[in-house]
């Protein structure tokens, strides 16, 4: 099989019913190619006129008179972002980080699992969500029992039941992992773990905005996820957090703060959450940051998630085919599961001198990719906005750069 | 005592060194009479503009390589509030919110006093402060035990001393009251706290940029405060946190994410909290919301918290004159206590028709202060941009419309 030509390229670019969604963002240097847009998306449009009059008209204008447009916005951001993850309306917040946002749903999961004294979750899970979980189990003096997936597999209920019993209270997993892409079987380990009796709370930060997600259909308990990558709300933007209808009033986070208080404004000597996804809410949100948020995701649901990861998949496809022909033979290799079924948005390009040609890409490439530890170029051709003959083209550069190497 | 005139305001006025500072804010309507700077403060030009090219030049532009400006926001910020606060720049960070900075710290403050099981706090303190203390009391079993302080007094070395015993942890007040504005003794309750082997964490949020702090005089152990009041670093920007310099390694706070991580991107499978001010930082922190942090902060310097200080009493002292004159003989009286060494910035205005009173200041008399339950009317004239005539026509406006009611 010969390697696709750019004029292929050109050709998908052609017939791609998603390419004028790229003119809905900012492009300030078409130049440079950008394959980082699982660490920041790019900034929309619409987002950065939104930002502008939020801070001008009603910070500016309205002064404190702009809560009335700002209190809802974290519930308002849930709704937006629930349509793209099968969740209900009323099951969806934006608020605080993720770090934050799973340090609340893994202490109130534990805390509705009373006797059990395991959590599980992947050895290698993102950095943050390890560090979180392993303070919440030394604090609480609870077992962290770590789950081994070697690359190219998944986590799948098979797997994950190796490791469960009857101890075990909360299980927390990413639906794509960061570096390998791997995209877990959510409707399977969800039941596994659920059949175990324990909770189930799913990271979404590489997933949301690039992968369908139905955690309706999962029946799902819990999740949390970034907006500030494939959503393009901004950098640090505030983050998902979702909890099942029925296991909303029976959870209570412990940062009781006055955004999750009932009567906000009567200010009553006593916390009382709310009886709604609001509980879970702390301080005060970062108005301007959260901006983005509803934009983005609606741009998301405008090009739909089937679409974008049709999209994705030709992307990636095109990733492995020209990998196969042009790097496999100079020593690279995939870190991502092939199976269309069982990875997410991004390719991991394996290689022993991937830091320094990551630092070449971005220095004489025009090509932005990132490097993960110890031998990872990420490419994550974000598909509402990237087009084939970029990924031809970083393509094409990172094979110049590694055969002068 | 005849009550002072519009024309001796506006000599004040005239005299006033710090009314250039005015034009460094966005006034849309100068007909509006802003009297809510301690609930969010103005929006400086330059914070707009520097939002602005945050967001289109680094965002839009820089695109991921932005962080290499963004990555040390949360401590610039901390240095730019060090110099208000009587810190040392290595000893303040500004991240997540008041909310959850209160957590983190009042969490790590009781692992370092184990056997002590009792929390002191003020019954009447700011909601939040309340809520998040009752919550971390019951999840550890802990007693909250409630200080009361009578409406014209203030937190001092005797009264709190009446509530410690060697069973105390963690002593837990606001700086500035929210409602009352009464200014606490902090070097002597700092004292006393400490005496009692317990720490001392103070809420700073009503205080800080409004009136003089130093809390490595008073040898303050823990402090979070507000920056989108006195500092104006817009709704909801990011919380700022105050840990002593000796006991920055000696505390581990709770919520374990990558931010306070050893060598963040190094990613590391085990977390090793940095060294210094920054283990107190979680997740990825909002960086659009902090862009105003260090602006605001700058401008409160460049103006001079003594001058501000001076300024600010002076306001006061035009509207307890006032009140004294027109209001008090209408049923008014004033919830703050009346010495300046014993209040803040703002004025408590009490009268049993508050509320309604306050929705018509709004909507007939463009000024905008605030209401709190159950009889208060605060009125907070920021020094920085407040002028001394705006004071005398908000008291006019209210006496007015007291006299229809």
């Amino acid at each position: 099989m010969t390697a696709p030509t750019r004029a292929d390229a050109q050709a998908l670019d052609t017939e791609d019913p998603l390419a004028p969604f790229r003119d809905r963002f900012v492009i300030h240097d078409p130049e440079i190619i950008y394959m980082d847009g699982n660490s920041l998306g790019r900034l929309p449009i619409e987002t950065q006129d939104r930002i502008r009059s939020m801070v001008a008209g009603e910070w500016g204008g309205q002064l404190v008179r702009g809560w009335d447009e700002w209190l809802d916005l974290p519930t308002r951001a849930g709704v937006s972002v629930a349509a793209l993850i099968g969740a209900l309306a009323e099951e969806v917040v934006v608020s605080d980080s993720t770090t934050v946002n799973l340090f609340k749903l893994a202490s109130a999961a534990l805390d509705a699992r009373p006797g059990r004294n395991v959590i599980v979750t992947e050895a290698d899970n993102f950095p943050t969500d390890l560090y979180v979980l392993q303070g919440i189990a030394r604090n609480r003096g609870l077992e962290l029992r770590l789950l081994d997936v070697r690359p190219g597999e998944r986590a799948d209920a098979r797997l994950v039941s190796q490791v469960l019993d009857e101890d075990v209270a909360l299980v927390s997993l990413s639906h794509v992992h960061y570096r390998t892409a791997a995209l877990a079987d959510m409707p399977g380990v969800t039941a596994a773990v659920q059949d175990a009796g324990a909770l189930m709370l799913w990271d979404l930060c590489h997933a949301v905005g690039a992968v369908p997600i139905d955690l309706g259909a999962a029946r799902a308990d819990l999740a949390v996820g970034c907006t500030y990558k494939y959503l393009n709300a901004g950098p640090g933007a505030p983050a998902v957090l979702y909890v099942r209808r029925d296991l909303i009033e029976e959870l209570t986070q412990p940062v009781w703060g006055w955004f999750g208080q009932t009567d906000q404004f009567a200010m009553g000597p006593e916390y009382h959450p709310l009886p709604d996804i609001r509980r879970f809410l702390t301080g005060t949100p970062p108005i301007v940051a959260l901006a983005g948020v509803e934009i983005g995701a609606r741009l998301i649901s405008e090009a739909g998630i089937g679409r974008l990861r049709e999209k994705s998949l030709r992307l990636t496809d095109l990733i492995l085919a020209l990998h196969e022909d042009w790097l496999a033979p100079m020593g690279f290799d995939i870190g991502t599961p092939r199976s269309p079924d069982e990875r997410g948005a991004h390719i991991a390009l394996r290689h022993a001198a991937a830091s320094d040609l990551c630092r070449k890409l971005i220095e004489k490439g025009n090509v932005i990719p990132d490097f993960r530890e110890p031998d990872v170029i990420r490419y994550a051709p974000a598909p509402i906005y990237a087009s084939f003959v970029e990924v031809w083209d970083a393509m094409e550069k990172l094979r110049e750069l590694a055969q002068i190497a």
